[in-house]
């Protein structure tokens, strides 16, 4: 067989505010690839199916030398983000052709990826009768994020009260549904009347469109907050310290409100911390992931598939449009998980 | 015996900025007492000793509908601290004439003290020849606030780095001993050159003062902080979360940086909790009591007549200098404990 395009998303420039398709990203055509022969070396050809674009993602599209919690990305190199691929040849025992795996992916049609730690890829079935690209959202990262978030730090009571920003989004909906299964009174901000009535439709018994109403007015007639889920930062948490009962717990998840500006944001009531004794953890998923993950994939695909808990996913359709899809996920124009589709199964 | 004049410092205004002497605080001689005849109702009669000067009262100091973790002063009433008095009259069995008490007192020169709850008035005998007034200090809340925070947040190992601010003050110098104590490499702040020779003197590796030196450069040179006892907050909060190493505890004791203003801080790293699965804890003292009371009488004091723990005393004399006192403590003029003497023992 001849060698066949691999089409890839490159890293191009470093943005200084929102990422911008064809500036930040280019999609790339000039390189092909042998999938007979391309060598191995002991590891696994993937045929890319699904890509997440992630808010967190902006984190990585930052300067070498600028230190954080995931690596950089690489100019001229593709960008990369957890996918779904189907293996085509393999050197290794523990991947056979057709098996489904996920982990880090590269943008980029085919790839050789990594196979070892905690982001390298790993051989999965979708269960129930999933599709595997759920495996990227309700039943994947995102949803580990809020499953292992909440396990581990919420402490939640039932009668107590929840604030969850960014409740449309897949941690948040998650969030939003495993406080309603413990009983607590959820009130879920988002960005536009659509994502508010997901949020309702996903259990939330008071949800706003923060564009359009007072965060602190909402917080003070609903409030005091026994557990604030943090997906936004800024303001919005400022505005859930002034709220917070006693003893509060914060789960500090993202920040994408400071994502894309240096500028800083005046906070008020950070005395609060101290004076409410609130605490304030902040994570990563993958540092509980072994704690948690056995008991997430036990209990979330069933309720997945059975309907229990409800999920939206956002498709975009073609790698070359994925330069798109990274802006909206920094934006809140997606609705539910965003989700590039690379190629059909 | 005729009645007696009976002192007074009096709530007279609230604050918009620092406490002001003869206006915030007014001293009052207008009331007299009969210390044989005054009713008690069952409850005791006490010649105060010393009362504290504590950076927290300003939070009292405000308009009597806004919450906070501690009541409000009420204008025409005397304001009240810590204090150290003695028994001169009893209707309670477990009072006896004589009896050192420690607990919050009226800044008067006699008062019929609450005596339940846990700011009620305790009996309790100075140890080791220590003189009373260190039980506001070196052996009371301050103290206390350091040792049961310290123990129950800081999961300090040997070889680690702490940042401790405000680090000449009570709290702060005790921190620093106990840090020393088990093995970390210590950086303090503090304010003047004196307050930073008393940070080594009690053990600081590194220790600066924060008016002539950036905070940002010394954290960065000498980090990354594993463990940061915030007496502070604003950006010397926001400096630490700059410089924190990933899984970092921050001890949210204080926030004298923010007392005074309502103006806000602006803070640039709040993402970090998040990217550095940062933990911020705030407490109160009264809540950690029950649970290391017994351990730190049983270490703390014996420390402190040995001379194995340091501590520094700043002594005002008299009840009618009190005003000025509690602005010291709010600009940092004090070196050490402050402590007001109102009547010799």
């Amino acid at each position: 067989m001849a060698p066949v395009t691999n089409g890839r998303l490159i890293f191009n420039k470093i943005p200084t505010g929102l990422p911008e398709p064809g500036k930040t990203t280019v999609y790339d055509t000039s390189k092909t690839i042998d999938l007979e022969n391309e060598p191995l070396n002991g590891g696994v050809l993937i045929k890319t199916l699904a890509l997440s674009a992630d808010p967190y993602m902006r984190v990585r599209m930052r300067p070498a030398d600028v230190e954080s919690y995931m690596p950089p990305f690489i100019i001229g190199q593709p960008i990369a983000s957890g996918g779904i691929g189907k293996v085509i040849r393999s050197e290794h025992e523990g991947f056979k052709v057709g098996d489904y795996v996920s982990g880090v992916l590269d943008h980029a049609h085919y790839s050789i990826p990594n196979i070892d730690g905690p982001f390298g890829v790993k051989v999965f079935k979708p269960e129930f009768g999933l599709k595997p690209s759920l495996y990227l959202g309700a039943a994947g990262m995102p949803a580990q994020t809020a499953f292992y978030g909440w396990k581990e730090y919420a402490d939640a009571k039932p009668g107590e009260t929840v604030f969850v920003s960014g409740g449309a989004g897949p941690v948040g909906s998650m969030v939003i549904q495993l406080a309603k299964e413990e009983g607590l009174k959820v009130i879920a901000s988002a960005g536009s009347d659509e994502k508010v009535q997901f949020c309702k439709d996903v259990g939330a018994d008071v949800a706003f469109n923060y564009k359009t109403v007072s965060t602190e007015d909402i917080l003070k007639k609903e409030g005091p907050l026994h557990v604030y889920w943090d997906n936004v930062g800024g303001t919005t948490l400022d505005a859930a310290l002034e709220n917070a009962a006693t003893n509060a717990r914060f789960i500090e998840c993202g920040a994408i409100s400071t994502y894309n500006s240096k500028d800083g944001v005046v906070m008020k009531n950070i005395d609060q911390i101290y004076a409410r004794c609130i605490k304030l953890y902040g994570f990563l998923v993958v540092h509980l992931a072994p704690k948690w993950q056995k008991e997430f994939y036990e209990v979330i695909p069933k309720k997945i598939a059975s309907g229990d808990f409800k999920y939206k996913e956002d498709i975009t359709r073609g790698l070359e449009n994925a330069g798109e899809a990274l802006r909206e996920v920094q934006t809140g124009k997606n609705h539910g998980k965003k989700v590039i589709i690379v190629s059909d199964d």
